[in-house]
């Protein structure tokens, strides 16, 4: 259950990463808007493996077809069902999965919860499975794009200890972040970024590290007061992704440091209406958007999967050496970039969709 | 919308903070659960206000009165329905807020959405909102304590820059929480905690701070793959409560900063079972519970009320000086203790029923 | 569970028949909307109990709070909760129910579902849980009428084998049907029916019958296709009300009987626009309103409490003579008639929302 | 939107009748389920057009593949994707619903609810969208009948003005369906029906009829009170399908006619436990099952779309004459067996896993 996310611009992917296809169903999708393959294609190319010596050697071409809710390149206001087909598997990679779990890996988690054990080990617990929320994203954000005027961009804040990079949250572009491989669109940080993953690579180990994000273009408004607020939605969009393990809003845990008169966003006239003079609150006040940009952060650890052998326990309780045989990334973070845009797509195109019901 | 958390264990909360009465109603607690209103009050005892110095001095009862679903000190299986009147309203204190949204508080952005302006200000966005949350998550947390074993403890880690306290997340108890008015059960560190919040409160001004906390108990297996993971709902739950800014699972943050072969947690022969010799996964992995303690954080900005002005702009675009004159905490840190236990029982009790429709 | 219904206008209902208390929270009513507690009441006193000789005895004043959501006469957004306290309680009246299940009620399949067995029999299956579906869907056809003009009218039809009577579904109104005590605005069928139901009465016995509906004023394009239909949504909250046994829309069973030729709805030029020479689908096709008026019927079977001795075995197997002792109502039929109402507002205001959000 | 159903057992079905594919995702399957393509295949053989002159001749092959969520022939508790392909999509035979709706068709009312005409017309609301809900109806009977015991059959009773047939729902059988093409278990009716449809198809008309079903082997207890009651659960997917437009459970509109005491069902002592003497009741109290079977009916209006000319009027006012160029069935009561059957399936697959939760 829970492959299903949203209210009113409602997802559910499905697939396992050794099994024939993966994909994702989007219910709620305005109807009219101009999509075609080419939309969500371009960003599946972003998510894409074997795209250079920083992520995993699996060759997948992933291309999308996009099997329903679209005539003459307009969406129906039917479910959009896309699908990738997998091309690569190789379940073989996994036999010895069979005996011992992998340390912080879903392998022991998914058995304990299913009673069964998938070939893959932690069957959805899969990099793979954002194959799924990637293509559906992609459709929320030219919705959000072409609709709303909302553009999100998010990039490598920091690799392991190396970092933050200083980049300016209200101009960033995704073109300025596309160039450099590691993702990281500060040209002074970058390459050192992009050295600490190969290092972790060349040591036969894995690296964590963070992705910030900004959703630019937000009325004030999105977002739902008490339990839906927009950055719990953001957060839960964001922590169900693998190895994510924290997120933040605006000035988040270095805020909870300052005291109200130096956090707290004064007012100022602006356009005829009001913004704020800082933006602290990362674009959100009582959980609703307030016309500002909305600043977020996510942690990812390592991959738990390295090559080195590591010694672990067996689910007979014998210790056993393990080390990685499958086609894993040194470090997510810079193929998380896009996955992380999909996903904060996700959350605004439903939000906006439940504040358009109020006419 | 929205003010409705859960899928089997459903709690919808109600209330403003200056109207007649909050509250909330629980669909989907299990039958047979031994309950009365002490279990419930004993809860909102924690969270009341007007309870030291190092709170706000609004005086509220707090009585909560249950209306259905509990017969003989049973749970019937239906609705629980929460009462609690409001005894100390008062509405007038908030007059000028018409003209002028005060800094980093709701009034903006509820203004915006809704269209109307609550004389209150942000209307549901009022800390008053979680005596809902406190009364309905101390039923969870009760059926979670009696039917699953399973106990959760929070308690205040720092506040501004003084901390983290040192706190042993295996052993704490509630009773060791309590045992200082701050709510950090580590004796070196709370004296320096309170003195940080009387000093901001002198001063007219308010701190921020980390709440941390670990549930113990849970057996392997709760929490959905994909988009429900235990991490993903915890942070959903804790980042809709008023304030919060940020969330950690585990290693959270620092994690980021390591590489694979220093924060993978290596399984260990335990019980007849697996378990992990270390537990940077915080009792998560794949988004499902490993049987390790569940262990997290929680950032709350400053309060956005303070007493001391603050220039900023009225609605009409003019410059004005705002001073906080409501009752208002100049810290919600040790308040935010219960509430952050509560919205952890609702996340937990609610995935715990998911995995036993599974049978 | 499922004491929810409703996706952007969330319906909660709470309360047991001898518990302290009903009532209803209804999270997503549209804010700015006119509302005090006379619009609620005006509903209430018409599902009352004790309004006459064609309903129980049972007295029930059935005043409602709002206690929430509203200020200064407008709603506010947020969740409005709605409270009535039972007056007239009497849990004695059921002690004999610990032994036998009653027949055709709930008793026995409550007590198999949860285990426990409540003091007044069936728990929330009984007449009075109504109230506060009656309280929220005053507030929904409060709003429907304010919005969207749109108007909801039912009537009796038939009472056991008398009918159906003969009215005009384009123009009878709510002020027709009160006219008569048994709620039927046929005057040429009113006093038939009615006798029906003393004479049931007279014979310590009851009598089911078939409440008609119409609603007025929908615009062409609420209800979504595949699984929401408006008719399926319809038939789901109808079927939901206590001792509801079929329902139909448009042409119904009738229909069946027919063929396309003369079934089908010719469009006519209308006002600019399209509408139908003959409205046999009810206002519905494709699941979508078409701008005709929506026509139902729903079933309600004789109550299943009688005065008269009925022999039935015992949760131990022993045969046993059961007479009803409650105040119970000869026909559920005059009083479905607001309830109804209530019904298939909280229907329709629903379908309106999330026709919206599609702008 | 509104192209998933079920909260636990959750099916999501996609595509257009003349796009590319038709399909299903059902998030929620229990684990360690045996299953492969070929349980699937059955159900969509029996659904499947072109099977004799009763029928479409429409020809599809309708070969299911299963996407994922199976691995060595068994549930791995992971979303389903079930996929059928469209091989033989026409989409010219309908360019001519460009100037004017088919009468009682959803053309119209599509085109207003989304403000786009798709070019088969009413988009979603065609007979083929119910291959995804067979396809995961499949799946839920399977796990109903392997699990829990529980079978479905449903058969036509009536067609037109002939019927109804006589059938011991007690007894009945998929297999006893099946011997006759139009689908009716009884022999002294079926020959009847099946010439009632063959004259409407010789006329260049369709008629209408009425399919009856029972699920047998339900526990007591499945079903939940108040709104999500059982009956109320059937109707509502049972009307969400295609020309439905009636429902009745148990005794339905007849039993209205009834008093009390004719009409309740006494409880006697069966199987060391309690049963009913009778079924009128229709296996529901309350809205729970009493372990009793399920009995209900459905009303299938004639097909809209009929060779004979209709007159009717384009978008712009003026008259115009429609004849049916599509390939269509003059009666949807056979091929409705096996989509009923599934409908109900879905229905009782997800009471079934919410009453599990409970323990």
């Amino acid at each position: 259950m829970s492959s299903t996310f949203g209210r009113l611009f409602r997802v559910t992917t499905f697939g396992e990463s050794h099994g024939p296809a993966v994909g994702a169903v989007i219910d709620g999708c305005p109807p009219g808007l101009a999509l075609d393959a080419a939309v969500v294609q371009r960003e599946l190319d972003r998510r894409r493996p074997g795209q250079g010596e920083l992520t995993t050697a699996r060759a997948e071409a992933d291309r999308v077809e996009i099997l329903s809710g679209v005539e003459d390149g307009r969406t129906l206001g039917t479910p959009l069902a896309l699908l990738v087909r997998n091309a690569d598997a190789r379940p073989g990679d996994y036999a010895e999965l069979a005996t011992a779990p992998r340390p912080s890996h879903a392998d022991y988690t998914v058995t304990r919860k299913y009673g069964v054990r998938p070939a893959s080990g932690g069957g959805r617990a899969s990099a793979r499975e954002t194959v799924g929320r990637v293509a559906a994203g992609a459709v929320a954000a030219h919705w959000l794009r072409e609709a709303c005027g909302v553009e999100i961009v998010a990039w490598v804040e920091s690799v392991g200890t190396s970092g933050p990079a200083r980049v300016d949250a209200a101009t960033v572009t995704r073109a300025a972040v596309a160039a450099h491989a590691v993702r990281c669109p500060d040209p002074a940080s970058a390459d050192a970024l992009a050295a600490l993953i190969t290092a972790a690579r060349d040591d036969g180990d894995s690296v964590g590290g963070v992705v910030a994000g900004v959703c630019r273009g937000l009325p004030a408004g999105w977002g739902e007061p008490v339990f839906d607020k927009l950055a719990a939605l953001l957060a839960h969009g964001l922590l169900s992704l693998p190895a994510a393990k924290g997120f933040e809003v605006g000035s988040g845990f270095a805020g909870a440091t300052l005291r109200g008169s130096a956090h707290n966003d004064a007012f100022v006239a602006r356009d005829g209406g009001l913004g704020t003079a800082t933006n602290r609150s990362g674009g959100v006040q009582g959980g609703i958007s307030n016309g500002e940009p909305v600043l977020f952060r996510v942690a990812f650890k390592p991959p738990a999967t390295i090559a080195r052998p590591q010694a672990t326990a067996a689910y007979d309780g014998s210790t056993v050496e393990l080390a990685g045989r499958g086609r894993h990334d040194p470090c997510v973070l810079p193929r998380a970039v896009p996955i992380v845009e999909a996903m904060a797509a996700l959350v605004l195109a439903d939000l906006a969709l439940i504040q358009r019901s109020r006419g």
